[in-house]
């Protein structure tokens, strides 16, 4: 199936919307938990958090403005400075989605969705104690994207919380054991498998096929 | 494991970029395929690449520019106008993995890769024939970073090129039939399997055990 921008364009509306959210290839499933300024935890589902840099050890999360419960999101992390993202558990996939629920201001997520808070040191935002990957984050800055009216939004971390059976020797974080979740657009859950390791590539320690 | 942002930064080097590399879950596999103002192919293999909005259709990547390969792809992109993000399929993992390789710059990735330029319609970057799921993209805006010195490169959706075996019903793409492969960190490899499909998430219609 081939399609230019026109053709894109005059597409039914849903599945527009749903082919191009899927396109880009597997999203990260994360819980964010604040709270607000009046001490009313949130959380709420995203599939837009990803790596900016290891050093400072920065994350980044595109965040649309004009949907309720992420403005509260964004609310609550300019407010109080921090907040909290958590691997989304293949046990709790169900529960993690309905936290995209319009529930009432006055309610939190946590409650609603069957989550439990929790507090580590004295970190100021939520975390999710169901969750067996977490990470605290500092708010750094946002950036707007005027294109479409999109707030790029970066924090710094600040703790990090991970089971010590998913972390392998090298550092890395083994999503399997971890069983971390992957989204296509907004409602395609999957779960993900390893298949390989690879060594850094270099040059002169090519595999032999591609050696020339 | 915890580990506050202080034990963070003593960890060891390779160790700490692993961890904060794979901490955000899982990332997509995707090849951009560009060319220089001179007319020789590259493609490298990215894992930064993100949906940033459905109308217009944004995609965003995040650039390091002191790398050599991603310096080839940026300037490609900014000089042309033009690229293409392809889906890293299952069976082309180790092929893919070796595009982030340094080669000399007078050699193109496709071929020291064994892939396949592709040229569909008269869109002006290459496409991987090799690759069920292809997107040109027309570059829109580079906003620079400046707490870690990426820069954030957005496109437009020109031209989708998808099986159509992979779309499914209502417009999303069955990343699973489609064997799109999932990254932690830059070496780690991982397959995904749909695990469920959810409707949108509503407050007046939640699972009966989320009811009060």
């Amino acid at each position: 199936m081939k399609l230019n921008s026109n053709e894109i364009n005059v597409l039914d509306k849903i599945f527009r919307v749903n082919l191009i959210n899927s396109i880009t290839g597997i999203k990260p499933a994360n819980l964010i938990g604040t709270k607000s300024k009046k001490g009313l935890s949130n959380l709420a589902i995203f599939t837009s958090v990803f790596h900016m840099g290891s050093n400072p050890p920065l994350i980044g999360m595109l965040v649309r403005p004009d949907k309720d419960v992420r403005r509260h999101t964004l609310e609550n992390i300019k407010n109080t400075g921090f907040y909290t993202i958590n691997h989304v558990h293949e046990s709790s996939i169900i529960k993690s989605h309905y936290t995209s629920a319009k529930f009432d201001p006055d309610e939190s997520e946590f409650e609603r969705c069957h989550f439990t808070e929790q507090y580590i040191d004295d970190f100021k935002a939520p975390f999710v104690k169901e969750c067996t990957i977490k990470i605290g984050l500092k708010f750094q800055e946002e950036i707007p994207i005027h294109m479409n009216n999109t707030i790029l939004v970066i924090g710094c971390i600040e703790l990090l919380i991970v089971d010590k059976e998913c972390i392998e020797e090298n550092g890395y974080i083994d999503l399997e054991k971890a069983a971390s979740v992957g989204v296509s657009g907004l409602n395609s859950y999957y779960s993900i498998s390893k298949r390989m390791d690879l060594p850094y590539a270099r040059v002169d320690d090519l595999p032999d096929y591609l050696s020339m």
